[in-house]
């Protein structure tokens, strides 16, 4: 039968959700605001940017996908039906035929841009419904099959092979961009096709700034260093934090360091099939909330982790799902003192029959 | 007086397209999906995700930016009102409260997903119109400031030398991901916050593939190598192809790569204020269409560069505005031959009063 692993999944996820659906489509963006589904659909993972582009589904789990020249050679790995179109007019022919005789067609609202929303609904006869199906979606993202499992472990190796690789680099009188630019430099050579997302290199105060990038701040001995870094390998992610100390470390670093220690390991051993996403989260809070840290731990504990950096199916207080076989999650509960600097601790975890396996294998500075 | 550059600017350009408004309302997506208008309006330009966050512009150009207390540390430098929301209720009373009393809101459908409108529309009052002025906000990026061009020449700077400093380490036997591990590495050195996007590089047939990223193929004698890359600095990028023999160049490659730099120059020599975009890329096209690579061009000449690699008002059949100084454009005709090779030649330009300046400086093969 016709169809990939997430085309036929995503039907299967529907049906799940209620929802009743003749088709689905899913079209990318300009620039980077594609829609990681269709890549999860096509399995498109090779190369190629497809931006503007359409796939479509049907009811048989059949994919069918127009693009623009440009892509032809990219998409030439399709397993599916491919339309090549050379300008806006052609698509929405294409689209229209496609989507002829579908009643209810699924779109995925949160990856979706508002532009395209209206551009299918020009397109679609007037009887059609566009139906929401993003529950449905990100749920069949979030439990990972074999292939993409196998695909994020690569992942996480690369980029805990860089981070071992980097470690015995750092030295004071470094700036910032510079250990990017090095931790960069390995994650390519171990094969990653890019950095996951802008290298964070963040020194001292700036380690204190969850989402600073890098700058030319000077490491110096008694400071505080944090890097959160990932690969992307065949557009899959992965995405570690680790945080050391330059020199020796102060009595302050090693108490932020054994607390956001005690809560990450406290989560990683209460995760398995069934706890509820909110608890893993408190689990963790609650040792940094005890601690002299209070209220010092401003995020959440870990989101989703595949295609994108940051998916769905978060561990958070505002969710309350239950932990599945296959979902893939960071653990990476953290301490930041505004002037001072910040302690975060990030790893990748793939939940098991019986609790979770850790992915990521980049050593850890030892508080003893 | 309050606001920026870019929050003053967005609302000149909407009375330019005639579109009456009393606010404008951006909001970012989830993971990458944000709006580069809030970076383009709050100059939040040094670090920060802010996924899910939101700026709205008053009319005299005041900015309100709501966040989470994530980005709080990032938010700091904002030169406008900063308000933060623990959970998304708190988000839509907030927004609730900045909306009210504005009838007609602007909104960028383009970099809006649909969901974000959705929840945008559900917080307003029900006589409040959300128009849509992506016109007005794609016009007001097109043309740069100063400071944005500033931003921009040392984003090509930095990608400029790095390939100069890459190109005497290149060699046979090396594969195409270790070529771009170096490229990535330099442009981390010469102080790229990232790589623009996913660094391509191409060997032999892949070079024929415009949006190829790199694999494991080997640089051997004889063969193409296409290289496509660009730097970020301060969230502004940078974009350059250069392809260059690897060993003695074929008779072929010499053929293609000379019409390929004739129909580049052509181009440029046609760039100036007033010029229609179609015409620029006719100037090009026409030269490969009337060589033995007929059809073999098949992608538009140029795009816009700025906040995203791929902005629009590019240079294209399909757009017939007139170039006005201070737009910043890619230029890069190429030819495209499957299961041999494709060459592509990229530099960035600024239009300038009289003509364009060329602002990447990387070196070129030479076909003499």
């Amino acid at each position: 039968m016709a169809g990939t692993w997430g085309s036929k999944r995503i039907f299967e996820c529907a049906k799940r959700f209620r929802l009743n659906i003749d088709a689905v489509c899913v079209m990318n963006g300009p620039d980077r605001l594609s829609d990681n589904t269709f890549f999860y659909v096509t399995e498109l993972l090779k190369g190629g940017a497809f931006e503007g582009s359409i796939c479509v589904i049907d009811r048989s789990g059949e994919i069918t996908v127009i693009t623009s020249p440009l892509e032809e050679q990219s998409a030439r790995r399709l397993k599916g039906n491919l339309l090549i179109s050379r300008k806006p007019e052609e698509m929405k022919s294409l689209l229209k035929r496609l989507l002829k005789n579908c009643r209810r067609v699924g779109i995925n609202a949160p990856e979706l841009t508002h532009a395209n929303y209206l551009f299918i609904k020009k397109v679609i006869d007037r009887n059609t419904q566009l139906i929401d199906i993003s529950k449905a979606i990100q749920y069949a993202r979030a439990v990972k099959s074999e292939r993409e499992l196998k695909t994020i472990r690569r992942a996480c190796d690369i980029a805990s092979r860089a981070y071992n690789d980097l470690l015995p680099r750092i030295r004071p009188g470094m700036k910032e961009y510079e250990v990017s630019a090095e931790l960069n430099y390995l994650l390519g050579k171990y094969g990653a096709t890019s950095p996951a997302f802008t290298t964070i290199c963040g020194f001292g105060p700036n380690s204190a700034e969850p989402h600073y990038t890098s700058g030319d701040a000077k490491l110096k001995e008694g400071g505080i260093l944090l890097l959160d870094f990932g690969a992307t390998y065949e557009k899959y992610r992965s995405d570690i934090t680790r945080t050391i100390p330059i020199g020796k470390a102060s009595r302050r670093f090693r108490e932020m360091y054994r607390t956001v220690a005690r809560a990450q390991d406290a989560a990683l051993r209460y995760m398995r099939p069934g706890r509820i996403s909110k608890d893993v989260d408190a689990t963790a809070r609650k040792i940094i909330d005890n601690s002299k840290f209070k209220g010092m731990f401003n995020h959440s504990l870990g989101h989703g982790l595949g295609l994108a950096t940051h998916d769905p199916y978060g561990l958070s207080p505002r969710f309350d799902f239950k932990l599945e076989k296959g979902m893939v999650f960071t653990v990476e509960p953290g301490v930041y003192i505004p002037g001072y600097g910040g302690v975060r601790i990030e790893d990748d975890v793939v939940v098991t029959e019986d609790g979770i396996e850790i992915l990521t294998h980049a050593e850890r500075w030892s508080p003893l």
